[in-house]
């Protein structure tokens, strides 16, 4: 019975990151769950809209699942709770705003019957053998918690995402005194997030970018202001709300999520609106520039944001001219930089001023550098230590900076998503693998086989050629000249005409009447076009060849 | 007889980046032809292989077009020379690398009939009206030059690709002297890069890498070392070279275009390579870790280059293990991030220590920085400035740069691809509009339409629907259940079978005898298809409807 004696740390989840958006405890009979998020698709990913973890073994031991516990409200670390919770229906704790968001990604997805607890910083909650208290840090979203999980061989600490702000917007600094009398009692683990584990010294101030925006509010006095940034931020909304105030401008927010969380922060007290500041611009078209700011998403450059269609003429309201200036409060996600220069191109196309992150502090980031990253190790004091939340270089680096600090290598690893790690009061080592990774939501479904990804991948790169054969069920000739259609190919007229006679010749060639269910007389043709296609175009479309017998 | 008398700068080429690719300059019956580059495709071209001018305008005028000159040798300033030499046979200038580069370039694309013309900087070349000054400037390859071009009007300078490297390795500081010479007797337009003109201060000089390099040598005296850089990057290689023969190292150069480029670079005296000194991997297999170092492509995560299939375990002769420091020499390009960090991840997960630019000073940009652009700026003492290679962004933030320098703004503008510029001696504005933009090039061919690549784009998002129908000549009715195909769409077979019924159902309900063509029928498939879809999926796949008549 050894194995029910051990502490088993499961990686469930994270698209290129480990240790992101899901990962599990388990002790003897119980099991919670950290985060149900969901990561965005890479460009490997044509059309599929979320990336979710595989959760296969949690819904194998649902019985056992004794809650979800959520780190803070941000995509990655909620954004699969409706489809978790639509097979694993286990109890949901997390901090008022966190489950404000939930309940809307809830309903969205249709997902009725769901437990949901609020707890607050320094609340302790009791899951089948663990104890999980609830700790308040700084993120770029209020309601951050990390958890000091108390397990029958010892206390796991897990930093959630966290930065140390000593001037924070709303709410307190990082409760440091609570965490040191944890590390002060023992701690058997750290996980924690390795994000900005490349950069030194301290991430800046929410402060700092209120100071920067209070400049150019001054500065762009006579014009109207656009300020685009993420809708959970809120910490920035309020500072934005308090300085429309300052400055005698009307708030109008912009695109659907800045609405939807907007309204639920301010319905929770997570957002204070000062008294008749907000407008709608479709129906408060009158307002002088000067006198207003929109606040708007859009700061990624998205498809469809509101800021995006701003920047290409094809948003109602809102027409972008000379007296326009856009702040663009936000840094690009890696991969989306592409994106937000082209929007700020064609902003700047129309005469607009544009204000970004290389040219101001306009933005600062939710994680900790390697200065914060080092409080947190000293306060916490680790035995072991498995670094979270991060591509494979940036958990080498954590590494590297914890043995800075004095831990030593066997007391440390880093896991990859479908790993096991067991744990006794004393040791720590590999476990099993089980069966874990991405699974792709494409519109209302879960694709699983990797298939249609595979398809589309080879459509998107070489294109479709299909050919039609009409053949008698009697004698197995041809009764119709084949049809060619092809999408995505460089091919003239004249070589669809040759590949019509190409098919005509196969189907000569072969003893089609005798075949049964014309698979050869398919991968023949199959084989003739690739060829033919290739040596024209040096590319390899992918072929369908359909036969039907009349 | 007025618009002759104009010198007219007609923009036409660069994809994203204004004035980069290509750029002519028309007087009279005159025209030369600055660069002739290409472009890499972006995330919305599947499938492409380059991007490259559409050069209609000089074809058209191929007789007047008195010559290309070339200010390097790097891909987007040379890359469409074989396709254009194919239309417009006209006589191309270069520096000695440039045109051996071009050379090998134009082999791969069978263009046998062409005349190069080798210059150095200070040369001189008459090219109809045009005289043409080659000007040497600092730059991340060796032989780069600016143009000094004395036009009917007066003088245009080109600044090329620029830096100012006050300690360059290969050859001297770029030729300010001969510059301040050229601005004091007068220029009548500045034609200025913009890569870096939102980056403050100066750009490195190349031999700070060197000084790292070193230091890396030194730290990993027993180990193998990997450095992955560009290939052009003569000086960056001349260094890696001169640090192995000073520690006692074996180069092995890896990866096509490293093997070509230094071939071509050593035999025309660009590349000094120190005695005994080069290796090949596959007739070297016992040389020991500590006395080899090994010079590689993929410092982007090319997937296919020599560094992206080391890290997958797919090089014969390279195994990447513990005993390995892989340095990445060179900074990713916008949009490569994701490629070059997951190869990255890869050989730390081998356990190779990994160096790249996050945590050294191992790469140096090749483009002037604010401060250089001053400089540039200061000496040329331009009537009329016009900035080129860059996105609007950087043009817009050039513009600023060149006001606060007492540049007035009327004297100044930003010309978009396919715009002409007209200039007297003492005058700027717009002239015509001309054919200009991208042409793509998938493998073997060109394609103009761009249907080809929305057509895969949307196969991608979508994938594809097939439905072959096959009727009766006479009776217009179905002779066989219809056929469904589907590829990279996500139907269940009972979808499937459903939609058959939809087919069967649909021939049945419009009066197909009558119809001509039958492409009523085709929408009706295609409208009933793409409903049944979206409330299944939210997808929607491109329709094919196929239809034989027997």
């Amino acid at each position: 019975m050894k194995n029910n004696k051990t502490l088993k740390i499961r990686f469930l989840g994270g698209l290129g990151e480990i240790g992101k958006n899901m990962t599990a405890l388990e002790y003897g009979r119980d099991i919670i769950v950290i985060d149900s998020g969901a990561s965005f698709p890479t460009e490997e990913m044509p059309g599929i809209d979320l990336v979710i973890p595989d959760v296969s073994y949690l819904v194998q031991n649902k019985d056992r699942v004794r809650g979800v516990v959520l780190t803070h409200g941000h995509e990655d670390h909620i954004g699969s709770l409706p489809f978790l919770l639509k097979e694993v229906n286990a109890p949901v704790y997390g901090t008022k705003l966190a489950l404000a968001l939930c309940e809307s990604k809830l309903k969205e997805n249709n997902v009725q019957n769901y437990t949901f607890n609020t707890v607050k910083p320094s609340d302790v909650v009791k899951l089948g053998c663990f104890q999980v208290e609830f700790i308040h840090v700084n993120h770029s979203i209020p309601g951050a918690v990390a958890l000091a999980i108390t397990t029958p061989v010892g206390v796991v600490f897990h930093s959630g995402d966290f930065k140390v702000d000593l001037t924070p917007i709303n709410g307190d600094i990082m409760d440091i005194t609570r965490i040191s009398e944890i590390g002060k009692k023992g701690v058997l683990l750290l996980l924690c997030e390795s994000t900005n584990v490349e950069r030194t010294g301290y991430t800046m101030s929410e402060s700092i970018v209120g100071e920067t925006l209070d400049r150019l509010f001054q500065e762009n006095e006579k014009r109207r202001l656009i300020i685009a940034t993420f809708a959970s931020n809120v910490s920035r909304l309020q500072q934005i709300l308090n300085l429309a105030a300052k400055y005698k401008r009307k708030v109008a927010f912009s695109g659907r999520s800045m609405e939807k969380v907007t309204e639920a922060a301010a319905r929770i007290g997570e957002l204070t609106i000062p008294p008749n500041t907000i407008v709608e611009l479709d129906r408060n078209k009158n307002i002088p520039d000067k006198e207003l700011v929109i606040v708007s998403t859009g700061s990624q450059g998205e498809p469809m944001s509101a800021l995006t269609r701003m920047a290409a003429d094809d948003f109602k309201n809102v027409k972008i001219g000379r007296n326009d200036t856009i702040i663009i409060s936000a840094s690009p996600i890696p991969g989306n930089e592409k994106m937000i220069y082209s929007v700020i191109n064609n902003l700047y196309r129309k005469g607009a001023e544009v204000v970004y992150e290389t040219l101001e502090r306009i933005h600062v980031s939710g994680h900790a550098c390697q200065e914060e990253l080092k409080i947190l190790h000293s306060l916490v004091k680790p035995r072991f230590f498995i670094p979270v939340h991060g591509e494979y270089r940036h958990l080498k680096k954590h590494l590297k900076l914890a043995k800075s600090l004095g831990m030593r290598e066997s007391n440390m690893l880093i896991a990859e998503i479908g790993q096991t790690v067991e744990f006794t009061n004393k040791s720590m080592r590999f476990g099993e693998n089980f069966q874990a990774g991405s699974r792709l939501v494409d519109g209302l479904n879960i694709e699983d086989s990797g298939n249609m990804v595979r398809d589309r991948k080879h459509l998107a790169e070489d294109g479709v050629l299909i050919a039609v054969m009409t053949l008698s069920a009697e004698s197995a000739e041809l009764l119709q000249e084949p049809v060619i259609v092809c999408k995505g190919v460089n091919l003239t007229d004249e070589q669809k005409e040759e590949m019509k006679r190409i098919v005509e010749k196969t189907v000569r060639s072969y003893d089609v009447k005798s075949m049964g269910d014309k698979s050869e007389l398919r991968g023949a043709i199959r084989r003739a076009f690739k060829n033919y296609v290739f040596k024209r175009t040096k590319g390899s479309p992918m072929v369908l060849p359909v036969i039907t017998e009349v």
